[in-house]
């Protein structure tokens, strides 16, 4: 069944895409080139992702903080390859209070350098490390190309900035932050590749970018979340010590983290299908939509019925459809877009026989059930939502990648390619050029293990490991 | 009992106010000039406020969006009175993606003219109506005089916009957010003066704006939140129209209404003494902490019995205390300072009586009391707390009014003022000139009295109602 208000995901994936943005009601284009508007219905699942995500990371013992979204040019500019790496993406602010500023500020495209001379106040002795902050903003980085929640000009996102004693603890803490984004991904029944990026591919300014990244449902990747660990380089050039047990001053280890509403483009991918979008039940908006299908003539009873129904379910997100000019059909096929994990469908069948037909959005089909039932098996029905969507994506995930010796294999397949590979620079962009693919991960599993195979798949020198490669959002 | 970090509230309220920021952690200055940086402790503080906030909001059905932090230059010049009153605070980005914008952009001091055009599509029908959108965003306005939380250049807010059919669900939507905002600062322990601004104090472009007014202990005014009626100003210049039930077309009433962080500042300001922060049990970060005071010898014993007594609170926000290099009396200052409502202080005596000895931050009193006892009563202690400093907050209120007659009686006083006024401009640009004193509001109550004295106090012709005035921060 296909919603003729979508382009069918086959024909043209991306406009698919844009068109369940739109006809979803998640979000638009807003006047200011670049930068999106997210209406009410995209922005309760963010929330719903963020609330989830909050408490992860509370439990970690990190707490948030609220720095300002300008940073001086000066400061921006104090660490080499971040600078070059950003400047081509900043917004920059040379008027305010109807003066020229005497020092330009960017609006912040991301906060190292923006946080780090307070580091560097805060941070004194062994004490006070850890130390854990993160903030939930707005940063800004100047997108040509722009497209809804994957590339916006503007975009919500947390920031972590942690700091340690020793390398170790700094790298511990990136590998427990990508398990981090592991969970809220899990949380979203959404499986993912976790690994670290290439030289070319990581962060300006890290030592190491480790990452997870989701496949889409046409091959395509997107970078779900990175976790940085930045070694020494900022603390370096924002003097970050501190004085440690053994008496002497040392320069802190860090860490950066970050994850933004791009996931919520990364469940309409994974799960969406030609009817619309399908929601897992943790980040749906209403879990339950509740539509009544009524005559004049019992109008009153099914409302009230209902009503009693709803009033059954109230610790759960319940939408109950009350609008009085639209068909049950047409209210159907507008909550199949919304994606709303279950319909209660009540009608007058429903009501002599006290039962309710739902309808489940991950399997599209229909069931008529006591409302007793209903009642006692509606934590185990969204658990298996949960599971079933996961458990789709896994298969898709799996199903989407090839392994390849020889980059002659990439013409004409879509999805990940996986392949033994000389990891230089060069052999990147030569691969970019020639087929628009970048590496996107090397699996946590394969840092330590040699390739499969001896000769690098686009080079022919000699392979160092295996890499997942694909064209990405 | 004076803190020493502090200087005296006596002495220099205004410092006294800059020292607690500083030492309670709430926040500090950037290197940006005239932005800050909030503190773990100061960010959990508006964490806790913007949820209660929240859920207030939602139960009136209003959903939160997120609009771009930019506005087209265009746009916000299209409101004649609103550009006027913005001018002067605005930053302007003119360099976007490494080339100069062709139309510069602002970053929004508030998002009257960035969200107008979008109602203008959205809203079509009378069905379309109310639209009840909020954003929980940052703003920016230059600060020429920055002050923490109260007037940072850049400050984290909600703003909420709606619409309507009818001006008079308009207004009666103003007052009910009013209400609202009297709700959240009672929420805060925090009593207010609720009301309409002078036609110099109101909103650039609306027709009413209402107001609370806080007063803190030194007798000066918080404008602790506003609600405008913005009438047809904006829906005239965006465009926003609605075809009626009567089949014509008619122009929108709009709202829109907001509340920053500066509502910590009313917190510090209305409760606080010369020990520190006293903060009200709803938006304290720890509601009640644990401090052992223990000689080597019956260390693990009093600590056991602290995780014990801990273990029984898991309602509350507790913090327990472990810092070993500090001595009971320096961590009995710092949880003095940062405002703790509930201290239980846990020593050798406790252990053998299995009591408890418990400190009121509020009346900085002490108790000792059974741990059965504790537990029972701990709700109604946090009550009492609240409804105290509630009582405490009212009566400073009332004590710091004055009736007026003339304008002399100013002199050498502090406080509110209350009196006749004629209500020109003119008047209240010499008051302000000569006292640097501002009308605050006429209170909901006296909107349609007439004044209680015939003249006015400034000019000595003809009053008409009577309104308070203060010095504002």
């Amino acid at each position: 069944m296909q919603n003729s208000r979508l382009t069918p995901q086959e024909k043209n994936f991306p406009r698919w895409y844009q068109d369940i943005v739109r006809e979803a009601g998640l979000a638009e284009a807003s006047e200011v080139r670049g930068c999106g508007i997210v209406k009410p219905y995209g922005y309760k699942i963010w929330e719903l992702i963020k609330s989830k995500f909050s408490t992860i990371i509370e439990n970690k013992g990190v707490e948030n903080v609220y720095f300002p979204i300008f940073i001086p040019m000066s400061n921006l500019e104090s660490e080499k390859e971040h600078v070059e790496g950003f400047s081509p993406e900043l917004a920059i602010v040379t008027i305010g209070g109807g003066e020229k500023l005497s020092e330009n500020l960017v609006v912040r495209p991301t906060s190292e350098t923006g946080m780090y001379k307070a580091y560097s106040k805060w941070i004194q002795s062994y004490k006070d490390l850890p130390l854990k902050l993160n903030q939930w903003n707005n940063v800004v980085r100047w997108e040509k190309r722009p497209r809804a929640f994957l590339r916006w000009s503007e975009f919500l996102w947390q920031e972590g900035h942690t700091a340690f004693a020793t390398e170790e603890d700094a790298l511990n803490e990136m590998w427990e932050m990508l398990d981090s984004y592991e969970e809220i991904y899990r949380y979203m029944s959404i499986p993912v590749y976790k690994g670290i990026k290439s030289q070319k591919e990581k962060f300006a300014g890290a030592v190491i970018t480790s990452c997870v990244e989701i496949v889409t449902k046409d091959g395509k990747a997107i970078q779900g979340a990175t976790s940085h660990h930045l070694g020494q380089n900022f603390s370096k050039v924002f003097d970050i010590k501190y004085l440690g047990k053994d008496g002497k001053t040392h320069y802190v280890y860090q860490n950066s983290w970050g994850f933004a509403w791009r996931s919520i483009a990364a469940i309409v991918m994974v799960h969406g299908d030609n009817k619309g979008l399908k929601l897992p039940p943790s980040v749906a908006p209403y879990q339950i939509v509740i539509v009544p299908i009524y005559k004049e003539t019992n109008k009153t009873n099914v409302l009230n019925y209902c009503e009693k129904l709803g009033s059954q379910f109230t610790n759960y997100r319940v939408k109950f459809d009350m609008r009085d000019d639209l068909s049950p059909g047409y209210k159907f096929n507008d909550w199949e877009m919304k994606g709303v994990p279950i319909r209660l469908e009540i009608g007058e069948n429903e009501l002599k026989d006290n039962t309710v037909t739902i309808y489940r959005r991950d399997t599209n089909s229909k069931e008529v059930m006591k409302v007793d039932e209903l009642k006692n098996s509606i934590e185990s029905i969204f658990k298996n939502i949960d599971s079933n969507l996961y458990q789709k994506a896994c298969e898709l995930k799996d199903s989407l990648v090839t392994r390849i010796s020889n980059w002659d294999e990439i013409k004409g397949k879509k999805g990940f390619f996986e392949a033994s590979w000389c990891e230089s620079i060069e052999s990147e962009l030569t691969l970019k050029e020639k087929f628009k693919i970048t590496s996107r991960v090397l699996v946590k599993e394969n840092i330590n293990k040699k390739s499969k195979e001896k000769k690098c798949f686009v080079t022919g020198t000699e392979a160092k490991r295996d890499w997942l490669f694909a064209k990405s959002y």
